[in-house]
Parts: C-alpha cells; structure tokens; sequence
C-alpha cells in the first residue's frame, strides 16, 4: 500500500495523494465534536469508560485531556473496562507536537466539560431503542454549519474528531436507515466486535418507529432524530459548513460513513473536498470494514496514519495492537495531520515517544 | 487630531500608529463577549432594551444579528426606550464589508442566543448593590484565557467586543474598587448620563462588602466577584490568552478601561499588545471621559473609528449624533478593523451606506 510520510493511502489512493499534497504544510484547526447518549449506557454496547454509566464523563474527560493536558471531571483518564486508556493520548501527542490550535464542540451533553467548547443548543441523545434519538437535528446541524463557516475561515483545513461512546451503533442505525449495508461492517472498541447486540439495538429502533432500510435514505434528519446520535448534527454541520471553502479531514473511523451518507444527501457536491482520516488498526481491521461502507457512499479517499504500538514498553499501548479501542477523538486524523503539517518531520516513531510520555505521565499507578 | 484612513489617533498616538501599522491588510478574528445582570434592570441604569427586564434579551440578540443578520429571541432588534437601534447595525456592517469571520463568547446570560456561542460555563451577574456580582470569576478567567490562546493561533490579530447592559455601571464599579478615579468619567448610552444613579449604586455594592476605594487594587478576581459583570473575565481571559501571541484591539468604550485595570494587575506585560478601538461618539463626549481613566491605568493607544451619522437619511441613526447609544457590540472596533483590513478602501461614507441599507432592511415599520 502506498505511503506518504507515515500516511498509507488505504481507498481511492490517487485522490487521497491530491488531497495530502493540498494539505502539506498548511495550519489546520483542530476540532472535537462531542455528545453522549443512552444508547451508550446499553450492556456490552461500548468500551468508552470503565462502566456503562460512566460514558457520560468520557467525552468530557477526552477534551479536558486535548485542552488542559489532563481530566477534570474524572480522575485518571477514560479507559475501557479492561484499563486501556483513551485514544485522546494519540490526539493529545499530536496536536502538542504539531501546535495545533483545538476547539471542542458539543452536539449535546450530560456532563459538560470544565473547558470552553461550542454550544449548538443541543441535548444528549436517548436510547435508539425508543425510536427517540436525538431532539432538534435540524437546529443543530445548522448552528454547526453557520459554526463551520466561519472557522473555515480562520485555517487553512479543518480536521474534525469526535468522542461519543456507543457511536458505532448510531452510524449503524443512520446508515440502515438510508439504506446503506453497513451489518457486521461497523468497528468497535472491542476486540471482539458485538455486531449481534448492535444489529438487534438498532433493528429494534427502527421497529418503534416503522423504519424500513433505506426509507430514509433521502432524509439524514429524520434518521438522526430516530436513530442517531447527537455528535452527528454537530459534525456533519461543521463539515457542510466549512467545505465550501476550505479541504475537511474526518477524523474517525466507521461512524464517518455515517456522516458521509448524511453530508452527500444534504450537499455532494462538497464530498470533493473531503477525505476521512484514521487509523491503521481500523483498516486493518477483520472484524469491520470502513472500505465496503465508504464505497457504497461516495468516492471519497480513506486515509489512515500508520500508527503501530506493537513496539510499545507499555502493554496499554500494546493493547491497541489486539485490537482494543482502534480509533476516536480524532486520533488517526491528529496524527495524519501532525505528520503533513510537519512535511513528514513527524514520523510514526517520534509520535509514539510523545503518546508513552504522556501515558507515563497520566497512567501512574495510583495507591 | 491625527487620522490614519478613518481612524482617529485619539490618545497616544504614536504608539497608536504602530499598533495600526502591524494590523494594516492582517486578516482578524472578531469576538463578541456577551453577558446578562441584574444590575442592568435597576430602572434608569441601562438604555440597552425598550424596558429594564429586555436587557436579558439584548446581548442575545445582538449576536444573533451578527451571525444570522436577524434576531431569533426577540422581533425586530434591541432599540433604546426612545426606539434607537443597536450598535451591532454598525459592527454587522463592517464584518460583512470586510469579510470578517465573527466567534460569540459568553461569560453569563440568562437568555441563550439561538447561535452557536462558546460557553465558558459562567454564570449570569447579580446586582452589584449586593456585593454579589459574578460566581466563579477566576474559573470563567481560565478557560478564557485557555480559549483565547488557542484562537490566537487561528488569526493575524483579534478584535474583541461586548454586550451587557449596565456594563459600564459595573465598570465604575471594578475601577473605583481598583483605585481607578473613574466617578463622573464612564460613558452611557442615554445623552443625560445618569452619574449620581451609577455612582450610588456602586457606592451601595461597595459598602455591603466593606471594599473602600482603592481596596482592591491588586485583587481585580474579587473586585469583578464584587461589584464586576461576568462579561469581564470572559473579556480579560479572552485578552490574556491571545495577546501573548498577536495584537488584540480591544473594542468597546469606558468598560474598557475595566478590562485594562483587570489585566494590568493580572499581567502587565501583554499591554504591550494592545490597544483600544472605539468610536469618535465616545472620544468626544462630553459626559465621560475616556482618557481620563485610561491615563490612571497604562499607556495604552486609544484608536476612534471617525463614524458620522449626521447626514444619515435616518432619524434613528442620526439620533447618535445626540449622544444616544455612542458604542456598544464592538461598533467601533469593527469599523476600525473593516478600514485597516481593506486598507483603507471601506472608508467611513462606504459603512454608513452599509448601515442605511441594513436599518433599512431590519427597522422597517411594522404595522
């Protein structure tokens, strides 16, 4: 597979290179979009945080990690139940070696961070099951795009992440819902994928409300209000927003194809200034398959930052090569852009010295 | 007095002229900081709002008209008693003409603006006659200055403005605490400044906490705490953050002097960077007397954008010229920066053109 800098060029490799080549030297802003949900709190659903309860603080605590260099609102850092930390480490290394400027924005909260962020006026979504996911999609999505506007026009790209735990069986919903087969194609943060639970969560959602696949496949907003989550209006607005005008990194794994559906039904003809950024492990990944979801949407490139902790003196890190967390608050994407705004100074290697100095630094055993 | 393009060089004006320089064609990021008090529905302090209770609503619909162009949360825009529009028709203008991308900020507000806004989780202000003006002053500072920092990276320079109403009551109050002889000096927004009204209300806010003038000299947290508004740390913070890196024009009339006084104590060093922007309404009062306090506290270049609604087809616009609201929403700072970033090509006649056509467009009778 071919490779710029330590960037492989994993789907629709010429155009993912045109897209690198525009980005190359250039100052991006960085942006986390965040939310949090009942579906989340779903037994086995996530991996973001040691209990289902405790999801409500991940997004939260992922951004303090961004902006302060260390979590408020918990204690430690989030890590999945086995104590594999937050992805937010990788973000974290690569934003502070590149000087990226970061902005936090909240499609809707239960536990607000102790850090300035975007408020779009958004709530926290509920449980898919219900049929009732997400309040005011469309209110949201364009505050995000008004939003998206004018931070188009203070960088030269944006590259946008997102925490939201539980966020694979929302994109799972939305992409069923219009119309695209995304079953047993969406990642996890688990090493082995609960394509069962997410497939009966959402079907059971789409029951409550008489969605049948595809029948929303012209109406994202009505799929995101049924069976989203509340990071999608935020995100998929900022995209609409700012890609008239300046090239968008989407920072995240399979959850990115559900924005792409939604961002191509809303306006396609910006998808040409748009790629989705990650992670080796999620295209690398057997038990998902961002490829086969992408190709059903859009041509647009996948690139993914060729991180590899299988080196690693902490067996935290080394987790992440069996598969554990894979991708979220916009790691892949920090990292790809880290290395291009650098011109490839920032290699994969000097990346993961930086990640184990703050995983030193944050993950001391405690008493 | 010495004018560069349309811009006065009020008070210190060869440091002004260089301050000017370095902005001269540098593409701005312009902030509005936004807060809500009690103080400001004391009947006869504020003429921002038809009636003392509206004032909730004027610093939300101020922003509204910057980002949408027209109100969400009230019909029509915020007008004096005697139906005079906002200031924000003059900063509205000069952003569109100049292209200048425009981020909300808010300190504390009652009434949410239906916009996108970074919330830095502070609270609406109390009346400062209790002696309990604003909660968490120094959390609201941090995550300012966190925000500030960040959005220096994003721009040549900011431009910083405000709406609160009573805003320059607890402006004499933080500057009479602070040791600032500033009675008989702040500005207002009625042409009969109502001095003795201002001063005994402080004088009441000072006394319920035992703080004599001066007291609080090196103490500007507990100063705001006191008798401040909650727009003050997000506007110091804000200051604090970015000017480290780039110049800050700090956009606004007699309040500013508050803020001046507040990051003097905090870290004199930065002033070096900054500068206040405003508009020959409050340069020529006769009511207040701006380089009367800003001489107490540094030697900071005062800039007045020369803005002349004395032809203006509009009575309501003309009104001005008498006195009535004079500045406000970062009027003249964005006039300012809309003639420096053009280089000089949007001179005072071309604004005024735009302001008619906007008064035209949101004051239209309604039936």
């Amino acid at each position: 597979m071919k490779k710029i800098h330590d960037v492989l060029l994993f789907h629709e490799a010429n155009k993912g290179e045109g897209f690198l080549e525009r980005l190359e030297g250039k100052k991006p802003l960085f942006i986390c979009t965040i939310g949090t949900t009942e579906t989340a709190k779903i037994p086995g659903i996530s991996a973001a945080g040691k209990y289902p309860e405790l999801t409500d603080y991940t997004p939260p605590a992922d951004v303090e990690l961004l902006i302060l260099g260390r979590c408020k609102c918990i204690s430690g850092v989030p890590v999945t139940p086995e104590g594999i930390p937050t992805p937010a480490l990788i973000t974290m290394a690569a934003l502070r070696l590149a000087d990226t400027p970061v902005l936090i924005v909240s499609g809707g909260l239960k536990v607000k961070p102790h850090v300035p962020f975007i408020d779009l006026g958004g709530k926290p979504g509920g449980d898919i099951r219900t049929g009732r996911a997400v309040e005011d999609v469309e209110e949201t999505l364009t505050r995000a795009e008004i939003a998206g506007d004018n931070l188009s026009r203070m960088a030269d790209y944006l590259v946008i992440g997102e925490s939201i735990p539980g966020g694979t069986t929302t994109a799972l919903g939305v992409l069923l819902a219009m119309g695209i087969d995304a079953k047993g194609k969406v990642s996890s943060s688990m090493p082995g994928n609960p394509h069962e639970l997410k497939i009966k969560t959402v079907e059971e959602g789409l029951r409550a409300t008489k969605i049948k696949f595809g029948s929303l496949s012209r109406d994202p907003i009505s799929a995101i209000s049924h069976v989203g989550d509340p990071m999608m209006p935020a995100f998929a607005g900022l995209v609409l927003g700012a890609a008239r005008r300046v090239p968008v990194l989407m920072a995240g794994g399979t959850q990115m194809c559900a924005i792409l559906a939604i961002i191509k039904a809303l306006n396609p003809h910006i998808l040409e200034n748009v790629a989705i950024g990650t992670t080796r492990w999620i295209v690398m990944d057997k038990t998902s398959d961002i490829k086969g979801i992408v190709a059903q949407i859009a041509d647009v490139p996948i690139l993914a930052a060729d991180i590899d902790f299988s080196k690693s003196k902490h067996e935290g890190l080394r987790a992440y090569e069996a598969g554990v967390v894979k991708e979220g608050v916009g790691a892949g994407g920090a990292a790809i852009t880290a290395m291009t705004k650098s011109r490839g100074l920032i290699t994969k290697d000097i990346l993961l010295m930086e990640i184990e100095k703050i995983y030193e630094s944050l993950m001391r055993p405690t008493p």
